[in-house]
């Protein structure tokens, strides 16, 4: 049986006159698309606009709710009790569904963005309240988590659907954590270095750590970047790379 | 055969720390409410709280999206291209969606706030844009009218589910337009007028003008306020009124 | 010689269509104002109302900045970078400034809300990217800071002109820090407790803790709060009791 | 004597994580920049690095009010009280002032943006109620305004300090506006063109219209555009033309 993986990265995130990312491009690339809903980034015409091309291109749709902070871009950590976070979700989970019904196509997945994914990544009570208000929108939407996280644990528990993810471009402790970006070779740059190193994870079904260790793991879809023409760059190569090494690359089954 | 007709107010104007309106006094007049989706009132917190109590009382919930103008209370008009206008709709309307399944329960209706009404009352094009764009999302929604308006035309032209509305509070013209708010008469402030003139219309199946002229039209629900104490009491003669007087006050049908 | 001191309170808190407060009974009370400058409550409108009303009963008139976050009412903390900090309070005070000179009258102080006050409570480098941010605009402002918090630590660093306040509803630990909300008489509710009591703090010139501790500080202004029909109750027995005490209610000197 | 003259560009409008123009690049080229106040584009962050790199190129720094309408980019017409919109203005100017201050250089002009501008070119009434705003914070702010506009009029009835700016990359026609956007020629995309029918404007002091004919004006300064890398080459065309033709380029005076 062949290996397969899906490809996911963040988009939709202009916002009125503001143009981020070359969407278009990346949805060449990918197999999934997290669409932000309008809080940190995106709005309905940039939603409607980037729905459309995906559908088009047969990219899956998924939900990417995040903080209400424009000027931060959601990457801007807010105490927002449990409560207000699982509508929060449900708000923006809802008007992605409707923006994508408008378009005769569904979101299949939702992943968190920026702070509220990070936050959630280490606080089990954040990833429930989130992942609750998901589910009480759609019992059998597809949860994106990243993969050893607090994030995954939830969705373990919850029993939903899910699929667990890993960064294209980040190095791992051996503990299953990202390398704190201040550290060389937290990230990687290099386009031929980050397609073969994701290669083999995926072929190992493992998290293979910057010290060597293997953690096995569900690797369902990979996150790639698309902010910058390098990142895009990497993106492709590290498409080149599966297809080239036999790995067939499709969405995640629902 | 009994006569009966619905009642509907706007709710679910609170904003975060800001309270408005007596919803829960007012939820136990109307029959249908028509919920603010967060862009000139209503936040997601907001809108999960008067939704319960409205799905609680039995009360028909409906989408009342507006202008992206907090400050203004979406009562400040903007010149929004027309698809604009409809990703607005579908994405508010999406949203409240959201928020009605999660609580398991559903939005019935739609009805335009503000500004966004009355320009639409005059404006084809705008109210043409508005409604298309909530029946992309959802194709059986019942939209909510101003008899005798641009709107009224676009939904029978479109031929999809609708009901007309009349205000409790308003006097007419002969030509169906409200008497202007500047001249004596044109807003009734007094409970024990409201309530006897509101039920010799819905017998009469027309609007009764100021002149005394008679407009056939379909009077399905009266348009209630309930933004001061005062508006409570004349919605609640209203309704007292009209089971006086043998009409039946119920959710219209879907 | 006679005592003296100021009484202040939060206010031009309203937003748009929403009121909070009853800001002109308020303004009776008080002799400094602490204005909303439209991040967390407040906008252009009821900034130039407020000051008015201010100017024309001769209350000292105070830029009071918070988080951009209407929704939580800068109550929510957010990990905002010291230079966007800085900026933030920067435009907020510069606002402020600019409403205020429109009117005629100025901005004596400036005092940080809500969550950003809490977080600069303990976190030295926040207050100090805020306060520097107030004096890059206007070297003379007087910052009016919570005794004994990393707040006053940093005013007497910095060597500018500053104020210490004392919160007349809220009981103190031995420590200086405030008794937990969740603990028992944590809150002062009762109207004929709160005036005595600080009568006799500004007259020994020191914070009396809940175990009888003397902690002697610059108490140049009580907080008071005007958000409830009973807070404003207990401002104005505070400023009863003060007043019959022989100490003398007048802003704070320039 | 030689002729001079100004040249001003809107600046600035970047917003959060969202890059807009080649602010850098454009300042070498301007006189005079225009900078958006965050209601429309800008925040504290990109205001206080604008303004930083005007200052250091000795380039004039000008406060520049929009709707409050991220979304939009100000470009929506919104319906405002004159109330609001003076308090609008008052705000956005104050803060600005906030902004230049606290880097050591001040706001030397205000030219409203976008829709505002354009309704206050038509609407005496509007533009009186901005430029009240305005003089109200600062009476010697010098107005910049749309020659032969409504704008116009108004400011020498204020009798105020202002002066008056010319497109370099529009039409006009003989009665003094705008060629609409949808006529052949009525905006310059040629490089080539503009340079020399700009020197031609400034030598005559007299705006040329589309027919020839000559339309008296004062031409203080001239608007140029830099949202994309065609429209900065047609700045340094201009810019070029103005000096190879012996036209000082200069701030103009206070």
């Amino acid at each position: 049986m062949m290996a397969h993986v899906d490809l996911n990265a963040d988009m939709g995130e202009s916002f009125g006159p503001w143009t981020m990312g070359d969407d278009a491009a990346l949805l060449d690339v990918v197999t999934s698309a997290n669409i932000a809903c309008g809080f940190h980034a995106g709005d309905p015409d940039v939603m409607a606009r980037t729905m459309r091309i995906a559908a088009d291109k047969g990219v899956g749709i998924g939900a990417h709710p995040g903080f209400p902070d424009l000027q931060g871009f959601g990457r801007r950590k807010m105490t927002v009790p449990h409560d207000s976070l699982r509508n929060l979700v449900r708000y923006q989970f809802g008007a992605a569904q409707g923006m994508a019904r408008a378009l005769g196509t569904q979101v299949r997945h939702l992943k968190l963005h920026g702070a509220l994914s990070n936050m959630a990544m280490v606080d089990a009570g954040m990833a429930r309240a989130c992942y609750e208000g998901a589910l009480d929108v759609d019992p059998d939407i597809i949860i994106m988590v990243l993969c050893a996280t607090a994030q995954e644990e939830v969705v373990r528990d919850l029993g939903c659907k899910w699929v667990g993810e890993i960064f294209a471009d980040r190095a791992y402790n051996d503990d299953g954590t990202l390398v704190d970006r201040s550290l060389p070779g937290a990230v990687i740059h290099d386009p031929n270095l980050a397609g073969p190193r994701i290669l083999n994870m995926v072929r190992e079904g493992a998290i293979i750590t910057e010290s060597g260790k293997r953690l096995e793991t569900s690797i369902d879809t990979i996150c790639l970047h698309g902010d910058t023409p390098a990142a895009v760059e990497i993106a492709r190569s590290v498409r080149h790379c599966l297809e080239a090494g036999g790995v067939e690359l499709r969405m995640f089954e629902r």
